[in-house]
């Protein structure tokens, strides 16, 4: 089968289309013949060698996928054989084909095209561990997500506004804004005209979804509501800060950082779950409408990348077979 | 009334006996006669001026008491003139007459003395909010408790051996390791002898309940389990440090920073009522058996501090009127 993989990490030209066998699905496993696979910042920092995939996965990239079940493990119930699915991998979602425990596999939303379902379970099990399982955001409260253009941000946004919680969330351009504001965000600051930090002194956030980590640690910290919690998901803005942990204290507040990616099959299967139960509704009712910024054949993967990496696109990108 | 304030911060000697008006009871209040009070080391930080009463708060010392009611406000039900209880306070436990919102008060544990029994109730919640509530320690997990030999260590030993979880603590001499031992402790740490990391390299806590603050900050996370949660209750080792995000979050772990005392009087009931429900049982069965170290009358108070101070008691310290 075809895939792409990196041999020497590096820019857009590292990624390489070879030909690999296909994979052999294990008794818990569901075969997928891939149709689409999403295209993700953790993504660009695998082929940049800065997040190898966990102990045991395929070197192949790619988080998630849809397509079309090839062949069922033995122990597998509640999927056959020609079931159009969508799936939340560890590793391989840029093939024809990818061997997944059937625990993190879902079928496609209802009223959702199969190659836009591709571009749905890694936010979506993100936003809803993250914002609901860990974050516990409650209706009537304020959630601040940075980035609202992302595939993460825009997901944020309208899963938080369909639960019935208020949404502020930073961008960098009009655009992006225009678009936030369109999906149900009640606040939109544009970081390079205004600091979030002053904007929100007066309307602390509950809940923070975090992309930028070290950077804005002490703002965060300092915005969060009493009892608010700061969840951490991504590292743009650095590794390391100095926490006041006083000032966490006068706030009664947690900071958690988590990554889905380096999770057990059971812990995702226990993600998957509760997100398949509880956001697919709001897909198939048209309160979380994914938004997908541009679809590119497997052989154009360097421009897919391309467009993560200037950072001016609103939604997902996607990958077709 | 008599009752111990601090006219200006300082040492012992800035305690004082004084003469004050006594309290009135609110519509939800309960007037306690004061039997005896528990003396923590945030009176100590008071006491020297670093941690000032909440606003609209008494200047009177003391966070818990024991006694017996002389008077309910019109609101309350559960309670008579009579009864013999003891009290979670926002302050003002230092004096012979207290009032307290009926939701921060609980029956005596039963097989408890009435003068012991002021020792039990900040311990009590702020082991049950911090490791239960906040920590969600589970039976078969481990529990790291900095400082095994405090009133909070001791009732935490005990608490989280009661649930059927492990653990670990740390103290400061072979006496108070021999009382955590024998309290239930699994491992016990001399920090004079031995760094924790190296011991839990092996062995990593599932919650950590600590007083330290910055100085243990990068060493707790570091040591913590995946999916751990560091509960920060206390800063003897400073309030700022460096965080590094990146390992938390190849932990998936969280950092919550908490305090009692700030929270509003409807939180301290949603802390008080479960930590009756499930901790006083376990007093009653003797899971849980108060440490109680010394017992000073109200004028002694500036003995009573220096016992803290000198960090080498083990249990509470009680003050009687």
């Amino acid at each position: 089968m075809r895939a792409i993989v990196v041999n020497e990490p590096g820019g857009v030209d590292a990624l390489e289309v070879v030909d690999r066998p296909d994979p052999e699905p294990g008794p818990g496993d569901v075969l997928i013949r891939v149709v689409a696979a999403g295209v993700n910042r953790a993504d660009l920092m695998q082929r940049q060698g800065f997040y190898p995939p966990p102990p045991g996965a395929s070197d192949i990239l790619g988080l998630e996928c849809s397509g079309e079940i090839a062949a069922v493990g033995a122990e597998v119930t509640g999927f056959a054989v020609g079931d159009t699915v969508c799936a939340l991998l560890t590793a391989g979602g840029y093939a024809e084909l990818v061997s997944v425990p059937a625990g993190q596999v879902a079928p496609v939303p209802e009223g959702l095209d199969l190659v836009d379902a591709a571009g749905v379970m890694e936010t979506a099990c993100t936003v809803w561990s993250n914002v609901v399982m860990v974050g516990r955001l409650q209706p009537g409260e304020t959630l601040l997500v940075h980035g609202g253009g992302s595939g993460i941000g825009t997901t944020a946004i309208q899963i938080a506004t369909a639960i019935g919680a208020r949404v502020v969330t930073t961008v960098g351009s009009e655009e992006k804004a225009a678009v936030c504001r369109e999906l149900g965000a009640d606040v939109v600051v544009n970081y390079r005209e205004q600091d979030f930090v002053d904007v929100l002194r007066d309307d602390p956030p509950n809940v923070i979804l975090d992309i930028i980590g070290a950077k804005y640690l002490a703002s965060n910290v300092s915005v969060l509501a009493p009892g608010g919690r700061l969840v951490v998901i991504g590292l743009q803005g650095g590794t390391k800060a100095e926490l006041n942990i006083a000032a966490l204290q006068r706030k009664r507040g947690s900071v958690t950082a988590t990554t889905l990616r380096s999770r057990p099959a059971d812990e995702k299967a226990d993600i998957v779950a509760p997100t398949v139960e509880n956001v697919w509704p709001m897909i198939a009712a048209g309160k979380v409408r994914p938004i997908v910024h541009s679809r590119f054949p497997l052989a154009d993967v360097a421009q897919a990348h391309q467009v993560l990496e200037e950072s001016s696109h609103v939604g997902k990108v996607l990958l077709t077979m």
